[in-house]
């Protein structure tokens, strides 16, 4: 196959093999193929429409591209690293296939108009894909939370027992964190949905093209008013590097008390083997392996996000070749996301609850301090001295070793008269979690309430 | 004032100053006072109408809060760095005004929902005023883009003349991309537009609070449905951090273009000197510092996303302490972001632009080495033969030291019979800028229309 | 005092205050101030010296200098964010002091120059603080090392039990990293110890000055050969970052692992009081919080890394204004750097160690089943067949609920005929750590012999 | 070819073909092949010397793995998506070699301590080369350097002309700060240098291994002397990513200057054509493609960078799967520098310089004014007063259409009388050159004992 650089004309020397290849991006381009073709397809049959070019040789060539589809699809096609890019390897597969007719198909469109549509194509198709996988990770929580309702565990703050809660309730702030992300990657559509078709290398054309019809046939909601701005925006990946990097923040943080819950020491939860990994030294293990590597790719995400912030900072209009380096960081954070958010999936919903563990261990605690600090401040002390007076039966137990439901009742009223033999119910960590009803508290009700409408929201 | 830590009962030991200064954060989070007045206004209000607490004791401490905002406003209140945070501080104060009855403002609350309150409504006001300032700056870029539609200057690949454009459809570039900002810092204000309030430490409360009447009162449209959300959800913060970096990197963008047009070699604008600095030691300096900070100001902006993305990495739920890195960065970018917008368009609209220069530098260069290639390829040449046909002549020229506009047509006949004379009124600049005539192009007459479409958009 | 810029002269209009406000830096170099005036004295000496001023001038000025010194020494100083920066403060106090001569000063100097030499000094001076201070951390880890050399401790990999270890180890683990990080501080003072002073605006003098002499008075070991690179080089702070950046990691996974142990799933270690916080609502907590904030801090000295690359990236040559975004990031890691040092050395020094605890967790669980395969390997069977018979035992073992020191004699030997009395002292976790005795290994001879060459390092 | 999984006895499920491949690394680590083998020679090796295994089984082994290296240089070795792991993969290639007795190889080993001696290896090797480029791109550098010492072009600070300079002392300030880069990336060496094999899973073995022999045959300075941190550390990593962000920095500065040199609006270079590229649509374009790239590239590296330091923030000891995401960042920052480096050179060994350009810019501007300012200045008048009258004559000038050296000698005896005729001689730019004759300036003098210095620094 003929290697023609588009632009040799004014050229006297050449590329050396080792500097193009440095130059060149079909290595990772490549992926933009079938996106590529789509552009290409409705950029000929509106220049046929419009007459830029002959009927005839928009067939010609649209019956060409048609070709070239199918043969991408078949997995036919091989790309050559000396032609530098997805586009000029389409352009020399189809010229190929139909002749110097091919030549036409570029009338009226640079290639920085024609990579931009390909990363619009390409990306507003990921977020979709990465839109429904959310939608399927947001159910398993849902699924699972609905087992859970009753299973009581400790609360944490500081990774202290803080209060007793629900497990169903701790699963349910993981499902809010997913419903947020799955709005921001909603919102991301609308700067992905752009044309940039049309805007050629930077300042638009002198042909008589059709904008919005480019933009139709590609499926489009609008098209971008500014050619400067078309050919140089990155603000749609911006996006989506941002909200890929919450979203994987989210994801680690969950993957982290997985690995905390399936460890020795809390035993709360325990993987599926399919989600789990042994050692080759250690016959005894069983790891959280792929909780361990989600959480371990929050690095890769952070970093491609700073990566194409950094490229953009202070780059002048219009097109840059630095923009080429938008496209790495976003094809591995697609892949990144989509993978974690089904072996996320996977996890869950393959995991085995302990509930005894969980029960059993804010039954040897002090996560019922605040409910003996409420009872008094119900019964009309002041907080912070309520709070006060808790805290020193607190140390007085730890220094003893028993709890505070082990406390007898006269020494609760050496204390404060105001305990009476109710304290006993009122410490014991169901009664906890299920009076803290106020509205998106941990009580039974309250959970089954945010449940009803989790399920509405994923059903609309 | 006495220094009572909220916490104290359970200790025995006591935080040594040093310590105790390392965890304070009242250095920095006194930009939340008012704020926190605000949470505890709408707090109180509520216990007092729902009987959680009685109404005598609500009608005191609101008295003492309203006492308390309008000493703040009159900027009388001192803040206490022994009393660690806002929250503590006001609480001091407080009871300093009412006496131990201050102590039941904290009932059903904890400084965890407190705080994330608190920031919720410092940053839900901030928006709004980078909102404004957003506005601000494209109605700057509009009125100046209308003045120079018909400047004509070289349009930039590569940072290389490609194609004569106007200078206002250069401007209208940056008038888009700061349209998507407004869009962004819009669909932020979701996030930051919900009430943690009543989430408590973690689980919400056992007292009959009422989320959605303080909610109501603070002016919040929607409540947090999850407690542990509530108290550990940082997302609105970081999307106000992404949200940003864009901004921040598009400013970087124009700052860049500012400081090559003010060059010697440029000399395309001047800069007022409000906006220029001179040198102590080389006396005929005016440099471009107010555009070189903002440029520098993005590292500031990227790093603070960063870092509160490394702060969120692998978090376990709930609160930590480490959410309280959340403030200083966000505080910093609210400031930066701000100022920068001011400046930038204090800078636009004072600035003096150099017609004459940007045309000239379109005349003695081979920027219409397009329009000859087009002219071609509408005469039927195959885009790629006429690409290459004056390459060549662009290589002839440059090399005899003359342009395109100065080949004489028996030369351009020669090359190519389709040529005839009117090839030089097709090779002016002017002509050039006008003809791109195709949507979202440079020609005169799609930017004035698109000045109108902009217009109509900030009006409504 | 008077405002009176020092680079008028070109200037008409004049920097309106706000505008002034965004470019001033004084808000934070004022921290320079001794730095200053140490650079300001070094160089009127050699000014007075050379003849580029007259004797008496020189005197004059030195004389002044070392008033302001004393009286910044003694807390007089107040700096005006109308003077800008640093230096013009200095100046502006200066001639104050002195009148019309000390003009002079500023003669073969610039403040480029001026500036880089600041922040050598001031960076010089606090690489030897915190040098200092990595040094205490490191005895204090030897130090509470040599007390727990014969503690025993499940051995973690992927937060699972893996093989018991000795809790000396562990430490020593740390006092590694920090003993590089040492020697990565060490380094960075070689491009820290350089006069960047005589370089000027950029191009160096016509005057005869003698940056030799001003770099031997301000006690630099070398000086830059380069005037370009002296005004415009920030290697030297990049490096502190990065090496701070690699510091506060490894500090962050110690917090981590303390806020592990300290839990009540670990319970192996407790924090003093002075170390720790309680909770508003919760009257049992005693949280972590110096070192969740440590291990949040990562998050601050990240950025700020990022934040001084960002601001370098594409920066031309010499001196632009984005590089006065370099000091607060940097002012803020060597704080977040020296305090984080010192609360860690406080809290590893006073924390308790429950040497129970640790032990009775290595009794319970699987972790000594690389004994078993070890055991078997010796007597001949491949590793990997050893390897996968122990696998099922630990199997057997957890179906049934007992664990490998539990299973008889018989079934063992059911099993392998190699297993034979001796396997029981083999299973023991004691055992186990003594044994592992290689190289570097956690065998108590190896983990004193380990002791003894760090007590050497420390010593030297 | 069968797939058996190192740790499989405990398992009962099985991993799914997509979660297996999610944490598969051979896709990226295959790279590690031949370090593999390396530290498996040296491994087996010492395993035979101290009667780990029989001196017969360590020979079949090292004959294996030596035909296995054999295979690999031939290119004749493929990998198995299905086995992991590097090591896995060798592994199961041994064994189809030998039989069964591969399986003692693993003995005393585990792939924690294997992947960090591969990786250990692999950089070390990595860091010699890229040393070697530096050299050769410094080499460039003075080469280039020693043609242009009295090519006088504009120094600029803030992009604007300052004062003007020799071009070679412009090429020089890049010099020093790749020297700086040469001497981070010898200090990293050290970190690299150090050998973990035999730290096994994180606690040593029990088998009676020569750490110290390994270390030797594989040419390790020294070994790490604790077994958890060997398997846990990865600062030789960080180090080379954050030299490597300084690195890239630098060429992205001294891209961005390219950029401008060889740009319509300076014309000060042209590069050759094998570093440039031309347009698809506009035929005139010589895009400086390589010098954007690079300059883009400094975000690939500045991410990969805080990719792993949010891998390693918090992660506990000893190893965790995390740290599988330390090896892609690591080996596409070593292409990107190892092109980055040939490419620079490259570029400036075969630019073309317009000297004539660069020298005229400094003939028509005002770069010349601290010249005047300091004649006044040697003739007694205090600095300041020099600098205010000369920024007066330059906007007298400048509102006139001239510039200093065209101003007639009784107007500047007006302005004041120690002006005399010899002003006009230094005004002359090369004048101004010569005489900024201080250490490390810009005078010819100095420019050549600097260009003599670095050489025999080469040479050294």
């Amino acid at each position: 196959m003929a290697n023609h650089k588009l632009w040799g004309g004014r050229f006297e020397g050449s590329l050396e093999a080792w500097v193009e290849e440095f130059g060149a991006s079909i290595g990772f381009d490549y992926r933009l193929a079938p996106y590529d073709l789509q552009g290409s397809l409705a950029h000929v049959q509106m220049l046929g429409e419009t007459g830029v070019i002959a009927p005839e040789e928009a067939k010609a060539i649209q019956k060409g591209l048609e070709e070239l589809l199918a043969d991408y699809e078949a997995g036919l096609i091989e790309f050559d690293v000396t032609n530098e890019d997805i586009h000029m390897n389409m352009e020399a597969l189809l010229t190929e296939k139909i002749g110097p007719v091919a030549g036409k198909l570029h009338t009226a469109r640079s290639r920085n108009d024609q990579v931009a549509t390909d990363m619009h194509l390409y990306l507003k198709d990921q977020l979709q894909q990465i839109g429904d996988k959310l939608l399927h990770l947001r159910q398993v929580i849902l699924d699972l939370a609905e087992e859970q309702v009753e299973t009581v565990m400790p609360g944490y703050t500081h990774l202290q027992h803080a209060q007793p809660i629900s497990f169903a309730h701790h699963l349910l702030a993981y499902y809010q964190m997913f419903s947020r992300d799955s709005e921001r990657f909603t919102f991301n559509l609308k700067h992905a949905d752009l044309s940039p078709l049309g805007a050629a290398a930077l300042a638009g054309t002198t042909f008589p093209i059709d904008r919005e019809r480019t933009a139709e046939l590609m499926g489009f909601a609008d098209i971008y008013h500014n050619s400067l701005d078309a050919v140089s925006d990155r603000d749609f990946i911006l996006e989506f590097l941002a909200n890929s990097s919450i979203l994987i923040m989210h994801l680690s943080r969950l993957c982290e008390e997985l690995i905390n819950w399936c460890s020795y020491e809390y035993g709360f939860v325990s993987l599926s083997d399919t989600f789990s990994t042994g050692s080759s030294i250690m016959p005894q293990k069983k790891n959280p392996d792929m909780a361990e590597l989600i959480r371990g790719k929050s690095g890769r995400v952070y970093g491609h996000l700073i990566s194409i912030l950094t490229v953009m900072k202070s780059l002048p209009l219009a097109y840059n070749k630095d923009l080429q380096e938008d496209k790495e960081g976003m094809f591995d954070t697609v892949d990144t996301i989509q993978k974690s958010l089904d072996i996320m999936a996977g996890m869950l919903s393959s995991m085995t609850v302990n509930k005894e563990r969980m029960l059993a261990s804010t039954q040897q605690d002090f996560s019922n301090a605040t409910e003996l600090a409420d009872y008094l401040a119900k019964k009309g002390l002041p907080f912070r001295e309520a709070h006060e007076i808790v805290g020193k039966l607190v140390l007085e137990c730890s220094k003893a070793g028993y709890y505070l439901q082990d406390i007898p009742l006269e020494r609760y009223q050496q204390v404060s008269p105001l305990i009476e033999q109710d304290i006993y119910q009122t410490l014991q960590s169901q009664t906890a979690v299920q009076r803290r009803n106020s509205l998106g508290g941990t009580g039974f009700v309250q959970i089954r309430q945010e449940l009803a409408r989790a399920k509405n929201e994923l059903k609309s």
